[in-house]
């Protein structure tokens, strides 16, 4: 997707060339078919040398990529990541990046449910949040990561990797983990045979499930990088799901109601 | 919505005049206005003397308005309604719809978060299920709502009412409790001020909490009226979340993936 907007936005936004790799060579060259760049190529070598080194795989093999090969980046490169979990990838750049080149922990909020180069829409990008969480105080870094984000049509936001990870436990992980349980629900109705699960899903149910539909590697993985956060945030939803069921069950219907506006007043503050 | 189906469907359809009748007669009149109806009444006598009557109102106002009036229900009139709990409304017209008249619990599956005429959009109903649960073993109370549904572009299913309820339960009321839930713990995250709970919130935050946009009162009047199964709901969903949790915290990745593989594949069973 970024490759996709970064093609292009071409020469005059700063890109030149963009290369593919991939640990798939079908993947790149299908990406290299969408747009996402001028050409594939299978060297390492390539890449390393290249003036920019952006890592959009899951976010484990962003960390295990650093321990590999971060001490090889080159002088004056930069090297930027799209992962949903920044702290450890910010440490590990930390830890691995020579001083001589620049790093920076990138998340472009656009996602899409589905992985590669088929779910990859550079129109999300388009105004989106680009969250930029710096690894040092490196004002090239900086300056550099903020053009890449413009270059792509997003909009950098420059926030503390652990706060990022905060927030996007609660605006976006435990999202993930909170349709993935609606849909096993739902889909125990199904066992028991018959049409009525399927007919009486509407939008809604589709509405809310539509984060299951996600690559459980990719889900996996920065579900797994957050793990802390996220288990704090589940905390908070069992916390509120209990609460909601005794308002549910209490006998003056306005606990309900009041539970309900005030889910409806805090999704109006947050979107 | 149903109004607006009815009332375009005319009288090829076997819909002569729809008339509208709300507490609210400045609701009735928007209705009338978005093409809802033919006219608005504020007589209960016009609406207790028409062919078929549309209960099309929260769910505990359904069933307030049949201990109020349905003994008044005239001979050969069809009494149904469109709330999304079925059990306690079938129970009522039981109780209270007198033999020479008919009615039929009934539940469109095509609804929108937005209450009111401004949230009615009758494109909706096309191809929708409609559920039609029976209240006594009576044919001609069958193949009225079942015209009536097609009139309006559904698909009439017949399915029994504790059965709706059971499968509507895990398909709609609880994604409405888990999306209220989920946009609660986000807006904690702004209680602490800044722009990152906003900026972080993509679209899939949108999508996984749009249900708790609904209005709390027409919500309340639901997940009350289904309480028992609801609840049951909830629990299920507690005890698969707090799997999910233990499988976060694996030692082994596969715990998880399998979990995200499985609500998956639900998703695709279900939806």
């Amino acid at each position: 997707m970024l490759g996709m907007a970064l093609t292009a936005a071409g020469p005059d936004a700063g890109v030149d060339e963009v290369l593919l790799l991939d640990a798939s060579p079908g993947v790149a060259q299908e990406s290299l078919e969408r747009g996402a760049g001028h050409r594939v190529s299978a060297s390492l070598d390539d890449a390393l040398s290249a003036d920019t080194i952006v890592l959009a795989i899951p976010v484990d093999e962003i960390v295990r990529w650093l321990h590999d090969h971060g001490a090889s980046v080159g002088a004056g490169a930069l090297v930027i990541d799209t992962g949903s979990a920044k702290r450890g990838v910010v440490e590990a750049m930390r830890r691995t990046v020579p001083g001589h080149a620049h790093s920076m922990g990138g998340h472009p909020v656009a996602g899409t449910e589905l992985p590669g180069p088929a779910g990859a829409d550079p129109a999300r990008l388009a105004g989106a949040t680009f969250v930029l969480c710096a690894v040092r105080n490196d004002p090239e870094a900086a300056a550099r990561s903020r053009a890449l984000a413009q270059a792509a049509g997003a909009r950098p936001f420059e926030l503390d990797a652990g706060e990022h990870d905060r927030v996007i436990a609660r605006t976006s992980h435990l999202p993930h983990l909170a349709a993935c349980a609606l849909a096993t629900v739902a889909g125990a109705l199904v066992e028991g045979g018959g049409d009525a699960p399927r007919l009486l899903a509407s939008t809604g149910f589709a509405g809310a499930t539509r984060l299951a539909a996600g690559d459980p590697t990719m889900v996996s993985s920065f579900l797994r990088a957050n793990a802390r956060e996220v288990s704090a945030a589940l905390a908070d939803l069992a916390a509120e799901l209990a609460l909601l069921g005794r308002a549910l069950e209490d006998a003056d219907p306005a606990a309900l109601e009041e539970a309900l506006a005030a889910g409806r007043a805090s999704r109006r503050a947050v979107g």
